[in-house]
């Protein structure tokens, strides 16, 4: 099955498929349903068992080694930004099922099985926060935590889960030795550097800092203009200011304020309260927490010149995690191996593999994004670079399961 | 029933009532329609006959001159903000329905009748654009587009009327000679100048101008920042400037940006598009308009440079409404008649009165808000003011069902 991958991608980019080419499968939807379906009965048809946990993660277990009771964990996620790429989540999810199938298929001896795994809820576009189903297999959050998040109409993960048919009741029973995922880069350089292969080796830390904004509710028409506490204001002000912060600093820094919520959010009442997501990026953590109190600090005496207060609704500091060096190793070793130029290098954003690293050795591999787009219906890798991933994958598989350590 | 009209508030004001003393009655709510079933029984048990229109507007018709095919018609709106205040519209019904249910018990002889109104949708809150009931009964809208107007989870404002079972089929079988409505007046002008009894002359004019400024989807970690094109920083950038320019303007201005909605609005996706509503009132619509120019060129080349764009989502120009002279005559004459002192004024925003006056000779009167405070829970109109309002309001009933031309 040369093409099987690339038949995979396109048969899974018809579910939630978006006039620009893009998919929108947000968790818990009914096209996130539709492809957890497809995908249990492809990798059911294929010879793996499959199990849903407490919060919809789905391991479908290829069973290398009948016998062991080990696994290679490797997947990505189905679920979708509102208007996302068909690449981003899917392409580690159907490169394993397409390698692990292969394998499994030719029924050579190995030491451990391999699982293929579509974890719940790693965009936190409609539930937040996001990693959500790696996280709960890692014991950072609880079940009950995870299915409790609701979205914007009030209706809660577990409900939404429960609705598709996808709350499930069987953590997974085997031991994972590792965990490895394919992933587009989502940004411009691997294709930047002419390089085919990126080999994660850490991420860059973030700060996720949402701030409330408060001011008082007032008619919009006769209020008296010095009696007005306007949040809207404040916190039009507070973005304003962090952009233009942002740009000045010395740091290399990404930054962001992509998600707003006002109350009441009449057009005929003073916002009384408003809340922004913004996020601060760098390779340091420490230097995100540094940059977020100066513009904290910067902003404070500016919003209370204004009547108005701040209140920290969330403040979430996520560390750069490093990722396994021998996995970094193995991956430049494989890539070397298949005639592929491949380098070491830093991702900017969350993954499952992140999460995942905080309980087992994680690895994991970027292919190149066309001019760095992502989250956007436009997002694209090309069929070569899928199956350069796709090779990359199954070499590693097929190292990992026959391996001792499995390190 | 000398304090009928204090009894009446007290009950509605349990309607849909919030923790901080207000109320929220949204319109073709659960608690609209519970104010609604009440409103109707109250009326009909007073010896009213209750009709309800095609846009779900309320007349309860008393008989004072039941051989007469003309009426008198006295109201304002039952609905509410999302954290009203308790006196906003409800006054206006429950005044007027006091004074009717007394004239009409005494029996007196009259030349037209009178009916008591609750219009649908005033407010705006759920359903925009707001003076929805009074406008369609003057023809401005037609009943279809009203019904079709839909709120942000898509549901019509028919669709909510008939679940709360007032969408009627029935069009006021009267000929209506003139209006009247009692207001809090929402601002401190009375307040501030110890009058007690304000006779509307005129309403400022205000452009509503709801733009949405449009980028690009991206992911908000990898995505380099020089390639991103963030409609929420143009969003803030804008409002930011909206309030620094109307403050340097020379003309006498109130205006917000209250309400805005961003998409994707994914903390993880760089917004694509944000809508704001912007409003600028001046009792001269000319200079509203003039303003609005100015801020338009202004930001245009701001909002290029960080690579979004401006569309006019709406722009509504409402021109100050000048009211009926002769009913402002007969307001300050009635007001000093029972002692109170009273002064023609400006009115800065819109009342159902204001869009009748386009139909018929229309009357507005208000009595003050503690501290202008409006659009509030604590908004407040203290009970004697309210006391005087109804005074005023019921021997203006009283002179206009006893005159030949009602003027």
């Amino acid at each position: 099955m040369p093409d099987d991958l690339i038949a995979l991608l396109d048969r899974f980019a018809e579910i939630g498929a978006t006039p620009g080419g893009g998919v929108r499968r947000l968790t818990g939807s009914a096209e996130d349903g539709a492809a957890r379906r497809l995908f249990a009965e492809i990798a059911t048809a294929r010879g793996a068992r499959v199990t849903v946990d407490p919060v919809g993660n789905m391991f479908a277990t290829f069973p290398t080694a009948p016998d062991a009771d080990t696994t290679v964990l490797c997947g990505s996620h189905l679920d979708s930004q509102p208007t996302g790429g068909r690449f981003d989540g899917s392409l580690g999810v159907l490169s394993a099922l397409a390698a692990a199938s292969k394998i499994h298929a030719e029924g050579g001896a190995a030491r451990h099985n391999i699982t293929v795994v579509n974890w719940t809820n790693e965009e936190g576009a409609r539930f937040q926060p996001s990693l959500t189903g790696s996280s709960v297999f890692t014991g950072k959050y609880t079940a009950d935590f995870a299915l409790g998040l609701t979205d914007r109409l009030g209706v809660s993960m577990g409900e939404a889960l429960e609705e598709i048919g996808f709350l499930g009741e069987d953590p997974l029973d085997l031991t994972p030795v590792r965990n490895l995922e394919l992933h587009v880069e989502q940004g411009g350089h691997l294709e930047e550097t002419g390089l085919q292969i990126g080999a994660v080796t850490a991420s860059w830390g973030v700060r996720k800092l949402t701030l409330s904004f408060t001011g008082a509710p007032s008619h919009t028409g006769p209020t008296a203009m010095g009696k007005r506490r306007d949040a809207m204001r404040a916190a039009a002000l507070a973005i304003t200011r962090f952009h233009a912060q942002m740009e000045a600093e010395e740091a290399l820094l990404h930054w962001s304020a992509a998600k707003i919520v006002a109350e009441p959010d009449s057009p005929n009442v003073v916002a009384s309260r408003v809340t922004v997501y913004f996020e601060i990026r760098n390779p340091e953590q420490q230097v995100c927490t540094e940059v977020g109190d100066r513009f904290m600090q910067a902003i404070g005496p500016e919003v209370s010149a204004l009547g108005c207060g701040i209140e920290v609704f969330t403040d979430e500091a996520r560390p750069g995690t490093a990722l396994d060096p021998e996995g970094v190793g193995d991956t430049l070793a494989v890539a070397d191996e298949l005639g592929l130029r491949a380098t070491g290098m830093l991702t900017i954003t969350g993954h499952d593999a992140l999460a995942l690293a905080a309980a087992m050795p994680s690895t994991l591999v970027f292919v190149p994004s066309v001019d760095g787009l992502s989250h956007n219906e436009a997002e694209l890798t090309l069929p070569d670079d899928l199956r350069n991933g796709g090779a990359v994958i199954e070499a590693l598989l097929r190292r990992w399961i026959s391996s001792d350590s499995a390190g």
